[in-house]
């Protein structure tokens, strides 16, 4: 290791980090990012210093978002927020926002484009015997973080559970033109290295942390939820006739959809599931504790004590248990290898398929693109979730045209609501809006909806009959009357 | 070969086609497509039958398109249509238009969900010594057409170059959980078969033909479309001087843009040139005839004399350029390995970043997506140029918001309009409106983009400022007064 690398404090380690500079974190999917750093530009916002950084992570990593963003740290963000706080700082225009999808960010990284990373501050279990650092939680952008910052400070936690050490694979594809094949054809496949290579002239300080990660509490399946994962097993059962209750790999998010998805597979007859995932979080474990998963593939594990007492009950934990880099849980070649069952939520979706799973009413960004669109581009099976109404029937899931378009409707093949299933493949437009108003809606917006298509197909026609006046009607009658509902109709 | 085949006239083979059945033709990228039996079914329809089926190709065949639609023979479409009479059908609601991207072809033709295929048609040069298809010039669908048809009719076309026979170079991926890696790693490398494997029992007819395919004439590049090539060559060659004169291979469609591109490619400083393409025409060919391309890969060749030329001509023509089929052509896998610069065109382009490539005001398609979405998602580097004014200045290129999104701006890295460039790459929302305003619009609408701008930010603000309301402004104004243009700005 370099003679400049020192075990140093916090304090001493946040040092490095100015007022100004871009700093990357490890993180993704909740989970292995940097907490002492942090917690210490804290203390010295709160001291009063001026200090506000450029931040990049992997993915989405809600607590540094939180706790960062809450004193006003981050003025510039990449490329995924995860925290009420933020959001509202980046619609507030007060905050810089870099929305970007997962899939995207290898290349973007390599670009440069975001700017010269200036420290970067990961998580870690420690090194390995050839020096390179063993991450914690999750891998993510990890790689591409250390390769492209000036200084590092490492965190090593002493509290993160030393079996994550078994779990890693580690496999970064090299930039075009040099890039090879994936050679991954299985979810639980290990084609990789246990650590990140690392250059160690550059890790300037090490920082010994001992502070468990604990994932805050997550939105629990609900009556609706569940009638939403009823419809998809009926569907699967169908699709999948032939697989002898096997199933491709499935990728799940998180939120009470995917809760009462998980619980539906653990009630289910479906066995020797595989998950291929950008995170997973309990209910996956849960899964894998039970016995009905035999492989999961994680971008990210969202820490619990649960979670770690899974981790340390389960038998052959590594061969059934597999933490990847981010430039692997979200590839598209592997996604699309694997013939993924995508399963994706969105706030709104259109009555041809179009999907808005990021901006509120077009303008207000919730979180952000994430790795929904890349995982329905690429998927062997892309499903779209999504409540048929929201705020007690004032808004409607499904609506003429969607304010934000995140996810095209060539890229959705089934849509499911509480109320129905429509299946998109081999539609044509029209068709497509037939099925998703009349098996997905709910009762209450079909006839305005049914009378929006009407009128769309009449005074304008088309091959995607669309009148964005009388559309976005829906969107400025919720802001005026509270409601999308007519009340007339 | 089964007992049933037999050779025909192209009046006995088109009698397995009766009215209302669901066949499917080989073509793609405008070649390979039969000839015979399509004008068979166009002299019937001429005589009185009623006649009309439910068309599959597997992408873009303009000539069947207007052959056949012309007289109304088509009642149904997918994935792709490619002509004015057809697409005046699908808006006009008479014919049913299922709109695919070219990549999810595979799949969904695997899913059954285009219907039983009755009868499959394809053009062939013959059979090899195995007793597979051997194709001409493309290979696209056939495969799968093939194995989902109930009858195939062969059309042998001895006026297709017999040279073709060396170029093909067909890979099938086996349908997940099977699917394997594609050892594929450069353009030309060949890594397939050369024929198609058919089941000969399926083969009713065999019927040869002599008829020369031959594009229509191409729009050629105008003094507009040679400033947005010369802006991406000064881009280009900044973002890949370490290259040493190279790119990675590099996606080029059809049109005027194309035109000027190919052109600027022929006198600019970059050798050893790559395409990887859905299909190429005389401009890309004739960078194989200059020397400039030493590696094209198509999916298909659009013919003509000078093209048959260019294949006679060329020194180790098989080492230089491959015909593959659609699987790998628009493969979100290859193009990702190899880097691919994807250079798209569209119909408008919002503020954003945002691209409708295919439906004007947002009803009316004018083809369809067709793979520039496909080829945008996975690209190395994806390119969206545009003009930035159409019909004398009436329409704006770039718009507050696209009447409908094909391309998400977070599959575009740069815009490219005759009056300059901008790299969004990095950039946060506002940001990117800027420079995509302040470098790419036109004069004439800078003012009221930019104002829209401050409107949006001021009176509704958020992450990513719209106010739909006012951006349909501009299509309401264009479609009642002729123009997006403001009167008084």
């Amino acid at each position: 290791m370099s003679e400049k690398m020192i075990t140093a404090t916090a304090e001493a380690a946040a040092g490095l980090i100015k007022d100004g500079m871009t700093v990357a974190m490890s993180g993704w999917a909740m989970a292995g990012y940097p907490k002492a750093v942090p917690e210490e530009l804290v203390c010295r916002r709160k001291g009063g210093e001026s200090l506000a950084v450029n931040l990049v992570t992997g993915a989405n990593v809600p607590w540094l978002d939180e706790k960062l963003g809450a004193e006003g740290i981050i003025s510039r963000r990449a490329p995924m927020i995860a925290s009420r706080t933020l959001a509202a700082q980046a619609n507030k225009g007060t905050m810089s926002y870099v929305e970007q999808q997962m899939n995207k960010m290898p290349k973007l990284l390599r670009s440069g484009k975001f700017g010269k990373i200036d420290v970067a501050v990961v998580e870690a279990l420690g090194f390995n015997e050839n020096g390179e650092l063993i991450p914690t939680s999750s891998i993510g952008m990890t790689s591409h973080l250390l390769d492209a910052a000036d200084s590092i400070i490492v965190e090593i936690n002493k509290a993160q559970p030393e079996l994550l050490r078994e779990l890693h694979d580690i496999h970064i594809p090299a930039a075009p033109p040099k890039t090879q094949p994936i050679p991954m054809v299985s979810t639980a496949q290990r084609i990789g290295q246990t650590g990140i290579a690392v250059d160690k002239s550059k890790i300037r300080f090490i920082v010994e942390t001992d502070i468990p990660e604990r994932m805050g509490a997550q939105p629990k399946g609900t009556e609706v939820t569940a009638r939403i994962a009823s419809h998809l097993f009926n569907f699967l059962q169908q699709e999948y006739k032939g697989w002898k209750g096997k199933l491709p790999p499935v990728q799940l998010g998180f939120g009470s959809i995917a809760d009462s998805i998980a619980d539906a597979f653990q009630h289910s007859a479906f066995h020797d599931l595989q998950f291929y995932c950008g995170g997973v979080t309990e209910p996956v474990m849960e899964l894998l504790a039970s016995g009905r998963a035999s492989a999961v593939s994680a971008g990210g594990l969202g820490m619990s004590e649960r979670v770690e007492q899974i981790l340390a009950e389960t038998p052959k934990l590594s061969e059934r248990f597999v933490l990847r880099n981010g430039d692997l849980t979200n590839n598209a070649e592997v996604i699309g290898r694997l013939g993924v069952i995508a399963l994706n939520t969105g706030i709104e979706m259109d009555i041809y398929g179009n999907v808005n799973s990021s901006h509120i009413a077009g303008s207000r960004v919730v979180n952000g693109i994430g790795g929904g669109a890349g995982f329905a581009q690429s998927a062997g099976l892309s499903v779209m979730m999504i409540q048929s109404t929201a705020k007690g029937g004032a808004i409607s899931g499904i609506v003429p045209m969607v304010s934000h378009l995140d996810i095209s409707e060539h890229d959705i093949d089934i849509v499911i609501t509480e109320n129905g299933l429509a299946d998109l493949r081999g539609l044509d437009d029209v068709e497509r809006a037939d099925v998703i108003i009349g098996n997905c809606a709910s009762d209450a917006y079909k006839p305005q909806l049914a009378a929006y298509l009407v009128k769309a197909r009449e005074n304008c026609g088309g091959h995607h009959p669309q009148l964005p006046d009388d559309a976005f009607t829906w969107h400025r009658r919720l802001k005026e009357e509270g409601t999308m509902l007519e009340k007339d109709i």
